[in-house]
């Protein structure tokens, strides 16, 4: 029997300054990608990680992913990421995150995330559950709080065409197809620097839909719900098909 | 009188998973970022970094930039970058780079660079030497190889258009224009994948001209000077006004 490890997992990252805007804050995607970092780590160190999956012909698949600020760690700063896994069901299993201050525990933040495992021969859902006699349950925390909304349905109404993309070799991660955080830099580069200058980004929220590849040229609709409210589908340009949906929620800068 | 620090910095950095390219090897756009913030790191603590000159309104300038891999570092590899100072005159500094296996100190490849000073209200070049009386010159370092050719004079023929890209709010660094090595992701993105999954990047060269902004759209210019030796010159639309050139050098995988 292995001996089991805490259930929380935390990693340091220093807030690299080529990884901020032009208001020397940290860059969403690249926190993203310091999250799935995390979450990797977390994952592998506790048997249950990608480079075992990948052995037995299966990985995790990012379904959905909620990030919400209070604010953003600035260059140089030292974050530590928390993570742990607080739900699993036969297909789907929930991740949460919590971005703070190393050296203080100040929360800049919250995560969560919703993972699915795949075959990668089949394409099809795994038991999450069988995985190692459901080694992933004894690592289930469900009493540290993670205080925001966990990610939901995007409904999109009417939204409109305002940018197309073609997806190239740097969009693309070692699964072969758009690197899951690469879209959430497209996404944020339909609002303009004045826009970025004069709001600040509150909560990003993604569903994944289908995966897409190099050579596809995304087109991105965005329809305005509220003040400060939008909601984004990117989709496959000619086929149609979404590939992600997401909602954005900006605050005004005073 | 301040305590000198050795005149070779030396930092430790994990080549992420989500950092890597569809074949598991680092993006060179990321190891770029990484070289720059060793050398960001390497200047502040030898008292002549970003965050002096900044007070003083003054800031360094990328000017040119050459990397020549043995082999690229694949995901979980601990890397480390060493960087000095190898030159200095009045109006440009050339630093060194060389980037090893954190722990058997084995090269993966070198970088060089050089880099002008300058006064970020007029943004006329500044006397180096004359920077805290020379500061800079007590860290000279010229006897630690660095085995790769000095970037040079980058001349192009007839390039042909291959790609407009317009720059974004995630192009944009601190300084207000384009970051440095988001010319190198976009210039990569001229192959596809199947070209480099049959060639591998050797050398990638780049002589930055003229900074560029948000919303500028950029055409990119290329041709081929023999097998597997390319130009790119990056250039405003429009006004043709040439933003950076490049030389890639490539080498066929078995």
């Amino acid at each position: 029997m292995e001996q089991l490890l805490p259930k929380v997992g935390r990693y340091e990252f220093t807030v690299e300054p080529f990884h901020c805007d032009f208001s020397n804050h940290y860059f969403l995607g690249h926190l993203g990608n310091a999250m799935l970092n995390a979450a990797d780590y977390h994952s592998d160190a506790r048997g249950y990680g990608m480079s075992y999956l990948n052995r037995e012909h299966k990985t995790w698949v990012l379904s959905r992913l909620a990030i919400e600020m209070e604010h953003f760690p600035v260059a140089y700063d030292r974050i530590a990421i928390e993570t742990w896994v607080d739900g699993v069901m036969r297909f789907f299993t929930s991740r949460n995150f919590a971005v703070t201050d190393a050296a203080t525990g100040q929360p800049y933040g919250y995560g969560r995330s919703v993972w699915a495992m795949i075959d990668t021969d089949t394409r099809q859902p795994c038991d999450i559950l069988a995985l190692k006699d459901g080694l992933i349950e004894q690592y289930l925390k469900r009493d540290k709080p993670c205080p925001i909304a966990a990610p939901g349905r995007v409904k999109i109404g009417t939204a409109e065409l305002t940018d197309s993309k073609t997806m190239r070799y740097s969009d693309i991660d070692i699964n072969g197809h758009v690197n899951s955080v690469k879209y959430i830099e497209h996404v944020l580069d339909l609002w303009g620097l004045d826009w970025h200058r004069s709001h600040r980004l509150r909560r990003f929220e993604i569903a994944y839909v289908a995966e897409s590849h190099e050579g596809d040229t995304l087109d991105f609709f965005r329809e305005q719900a509220a003040d400060g409210e939008f909601r984004v589908r990117v989709a496959k340009h000619g086929e149609g098909t979404d590939v992600c949906r997401c909602t954005l929620s900006f605050d005004r800068q005073m």
